[in-house]
């Protein structure tokens, strides 16, 4: 059976750091950014609209179902989104067949269902997800806690929306995921001997 | 630092059996129904109404605030719900202080806030509690699917309404708790190992 570890997050709340400490605790890849990398080099889009598509931008988005559940006359407008769409679950499908991963965001969850993967949310409170933003902000960039509140809530937003918009099930709730993590107060790095536990009494009997 | 993790649950998602478990694989007492015991002893109550002051009958209820936040004029027809809420806080309190233990209900994450414990909230698909209900049903108990359907939501919607007369957070939500766990299809001796790594990590560094 592929072991296939999804990892949905809050901004902020280490998710992505999260994703990558266990698959190398695992010894197994994650894909996270070169999912729209590869994406955008396929397309020939700019890296930064592929991710503003799924976090930034929900007008600039699509119906996910196309292609699944109703024809529609083209409607040029939507051609870019409905490739990164369709690139995303081509390019998450491919990664699932290549063998065990870890994969951060892109609707892996959903797109993947039918491998069972173990499905893990990562979340944290407020003062936690700011802290945790200034400690990562890029040199130069010094956003007030104010600015840094409205890109969490934005980039949020934005993921509930594109979620969905692709499934019936919701950006965050958990009900939608197998294991959710709060990691308010804490360092991401501790937290992976459980996590690695917690993955094999998982895949073990699901 | 003594250790508490305390077990909030869906009805029929194992968090009963998880938190014994847990605390067995622990060495640690776990505390369930004998805080209901407990308190039915030393007030002369019956220990099905206990447990339905904070479960059923919500009717049945009062301002658990009450000492706390405002004087309020003697009413008798609340008096009794009142000696179960303020002796449920002195019994959860007692065993806190009598050192590491996990505490099943009770809002015992919110009394032992002090004490910072590891807060876990045990949850499953409707389909994974009825089973698990019908799988621990008593002799005898014959009850149809909807008969459980509706049990579990009403003893849900008790412990919701219980725990918000109590407390600003929301039962069930997952930010109410440090570790969400979906028990659906899982063999709850098989998490334990996971959960006590778990725990290790989190009291490394909480």
């Amino acid at each position: 059976m592929t072991r296939i570890i999804t990892i949905n997050r809050e901004f902020g709340s280490g998710g992505r750091e999260l994703g990558k400490r266990l698959a190398d605790a695992l010894g197994i890849p994650c894909y996270d950014h070169e999912i729209i990398q590869m994406i955008a080099r396929e397309n020939g889009f700019d890296e930064r609209y592929v991710a503003n598509v799924s976090e930034r931008s929900i007008e600039a988005a699509y119906p996910l179902t196309i292609g699944h559940r109703f024809a529609m006359p083209s409607m040029p407008v939507m051609d870019q989104p409905i490739r990164v769409a369709v690139a995303q679950r081509q390019i998450v499908e491919n990664f699932a067949k290549q063998g065990d991963c870890v994969i951060v965001g892109r609707c892996a969850d959903v797109i993947l269902k039918e491998y069972h993967p173990l499905n893990i949310f990562v979340y944290a409170d407020l003062d936690s997800k700011v802290a945790r933003c200034q400690a990562r902000a890029p040199e130069g960039e010094n956003l007030t806690r104010r600015e840094l509140e409205r890109r969490i809530r934005q980039v949020e937003r934005g993921r509930r929306q594109f979620r969905e918009m692709y499934t019936e099930s919701k950006w965050g709730r958990k009900e939608s995921y197998d294991l959710c993590v709060n990691t308010s107060g804490l360092e991401i790095k501790a937290l992976i001997p459980a996590l690695v536990a917690y993955a094999d009494c998982w895949f073990g009997q699901a």
